[in-house]
């Protein structure tokens, strides 16, 4: 690892995915130094096209933590132009994943620079440096994850199921290959180990595509189930629905509740400590703490920064409250 | 080959490398309908950058042909955008080859073609097509032929040599790795034996450079050795300096006198049965035809348009009157 991280020894880790997660981290960084938090992001939603590597959840936490973030479309840069794609596409050739000029910069330089050997998490810290940012992202393992979707339409990697799909196809299952063997980032893993430590917590994102990714590194699931800190989770439902995206809809398909109470149970106490849920969901909440896991009512929609701010500071004393 | 081609009896073959390749070939087809020429590029100059591979002659000929090469930079695309480039740059990514948006969008799509195990023919058949061109623009081959220049800085590819180091090294050799063991395009070897051939025309570029890597496939040499068709080659030089790039200068580096003399004794009576001087150079006309090539002496300068199709048709006249 770069010099630059040996030293760094955060007070609160955070993992997330990519929209919600990224709210949530938003009002993290309005919270904390650059040097109290490091931000885990998902990397199972990475893949391949037009040869490049892309890492699409480091990105959006890279874009939305810089400021660059694209409003608008709630998915890529501000002040995006699209001459490449509209002209790939004009060609004949794949233009199913909207690429934008300066997004596609950003995997140019990522992709050159694996090539020539050197590693994603030290990339990504480079990337957010020029990106004028003082946090720190970074992938859970420089080994690769992949997302593999089950659907009735047979495998797909996760960006054919959720961007060229639409995530129409219904899941039968989730895999996240290569998780078995990646080996955890070792600047997590002290971190994970830092006895000044007081949360982990978990965003939210969704709980079977953007988390259980990091999850499934062994060594990460292993430190964080011994971890001394309070392990805290934001659901991302509101009643039956999510803030966004297919979360609901996969419960469902797997046979699960539609509600926060499933998030709960999905981590189980073994993984966290107490768990955020909406105002919405407050009779929920004696379920949910049957299980072993303490809840923490609040409104959770992140609209506006102020919102982002105001649920980040309530997750911060929820873990404050619940120091063991 | 695809079918389109099986019936493709062309009666010109023109050879050309990039930017005056390009304007001659621009002349050719203001005079000769598209089922009469076959365009073949230069594939030498070809590289990889930013994981993709560009095939700068035949993109240029490519854009010219199509009329939509940028005038005012000589090179790349008219109305072009730098969206792309400009972040790499600030990402502090290679930026010495100066790759435009929609320009960049043709090396995605020939690069994502030729993973997809396509060959480099049908790929620039097609990007002809996209482009609206009828004509057809070849490369001599489907494999894989490099220039490598040696230099007393060392062995570099073409645009190492040509734009990182804006051919400032003294060159000492040169070598067209793969020429030896590529295979002459099957469309190019049946228009040389087509019996209604009319010329070969050795287009006013670099001789060492542009038209080297075509002549170095053996099976080419030796088809163009024993051609029927009068081979005419018009000469880039004026006086001691070619009309653009470094031909002079590594003619003198080479050893050679820089004229249309060395350009006449470099293709030699095995190869061309005329050659195109400039009437700047009419005097080395008597020292040319003592080689057994055949002199014709015009302006070859192609500012214009309309000079541009001067030249062709005394270039496709000048064949006629050298029919065997």
């Amino acid at each position: 690892m770069t010099a630059i991280l040996e030293e760094f020894r955060p007070n609160h880790i955070a993992l997330c995915g990519g929209v919600g997660g990224a709210k949530l981290a938003l009002g993290l960084t309005a919270c904390l130094d650059s040097n109290q938090l490091m931000v885990v992001g998902n990397v199972g939603d990475d893949f391949e096209h037009w040869g490049f590597q892309i890492s699409p959840d480091l990105d959006t936490l890279l874009y939305t933590l810089s400021g660059v973030s694209n409003q608008e479309l709630g998915w890529g840069r501000d002040g995006e132009t699209w001459a490449v794609l509209e002209e790939v596409s004009r060609l004949g050739g794949d233009a199913w994943f909207r690429l934008g000029d300066r997004d596609l910069a950003v995997h140019i330089e990522r992709s050159a620079r694996l090539d020539r050997g050197d590693t994603l998490s030290n990339i990504t810290q480079d990337l957010c440096k020029a990106f004028g940012l003082d946090y720190r992202i970074l992938p859970p393992t420089d080994d690769s994850v992949r997302t593999i979707v089950e659907t009735n339409m047979g495998f797909m990697e996760f960006q054919e199921y959720f961007v060229r799909n639409q995530c129409e196809p219904a899941v039968t299952g989730l895999r996240y290959e290569g998780a078995e063997k990646a080996r955890l980032l070792p600047d997590i893993h002290s971190a994970l180990l830092n006895p000044d430590l007081q949360s982990v917590i978990i965003s939210p994102s969704n709980p079977f595509l953007s988390i259980a990714p990091i999850l499934a590194i062994p060594e990460f699931q292993h430190q964080l189930t011994k971890c001394r800190a309070p392990r805290i989770a934001v659901s991302p439902m509101l009643g039956a629905k999510a803030f966004k995206g297919p979360t609901a809809k996969i419960m469902r398909e797997l046979g699960y509740e539609m509600s926060s109470f499933t998030v709960a149970s999905y981590y189980s106490p073994n993984l966290i400590d107490g768990i955020i849920i909406d105002t919405t969901d407050s009779v929920l909440a004696p379920r949910i703490e049957k299980l072993g896991i303490q809840t923490y009512v609040t409104d959770t929609l992140m609209n506006s920064f102020s919102e982002k701010k105001r649920l980040a500071a309530e997750v911060i004393q929820f873990a404050e409250s619940l120091q063991k």
